[in-house]
């Protein structure tokens, strides 16, 4: 199945999949760091993609408590969760609306062997 | 001005940015490493990433003559200039049919100081 990984330029700020994927890990584990680890990102990686978000945009994106021992815990604001939602939205509605063109594209390649393919010619 | 950078990930090949302006530039410069310096990317990888599109499609994308000491040229095939043009169609249309949301997106983003703004509070 072909996918599409789409990066937003604005003028100041960029959103990809990294930082989209590092939001929907948050929302699921509560904590930054577990996150990270997640996505085989440093702790120091991920603080600072979640900092640059946070201060790119009006509201932070994501809140968090520096912890003791276990850590501080974090979740999406509702902010956060809306950037989310619109970021899928925009990756869906681009892949729809590109689909014909990507099909053309398709019939382009050389055709691979289907997984589990086993047949010669026949 | 917002952009859309895209990379579409087809099953066994991918097609980005940097292979579709490496398309162009070899198209407007006759050639592979005249290309790849334009973009600062080295000999080798240009040919390589060259190789990695005609091995990828059906028909080969760029038609290249190792040459003597000039270089040999290189040029687009028709299937070269085609998957050009289907690649700037899919970011165009995606970003047209996306707009609506990332104009959301835009309007959640910190407002940065315009080019040239030099007015405080009045």
């Amino acid at each position: 199945m072909t996918e599409l990984k789409l990066r937003i330029l604005f003028d100041d700020a960029m959103l990809g999949p990294g930082k989209a994927a590092l939001l929907g890990h948050i929302r699921d584990t509560g904590s930054i760091s577990a996150a990270g680890r997640q996505m085989g990102m440093s702790y120091k990686r991920a603080w600072m993609l979640v900092e640059e978000m946070n201060t790119a945009f009006r509201d932070p994106l994501v809140s968090s408590a520096r912890g003791g021992a276990g850590g501080g815990g974090a979740h999406l604001t509702p902010a956060g969760e809306r950037v989310l939602a619109l970021y899928g939205d925009v990756v869906a509605t681009a892949l729809a609306a590109a689909r014909p063109k990507i099909t053309l594209l398709e019939a382009m390649l050389k055709p691979g062997p289907s997984p589990g393919d086993m047949s010669g010619e026949r």
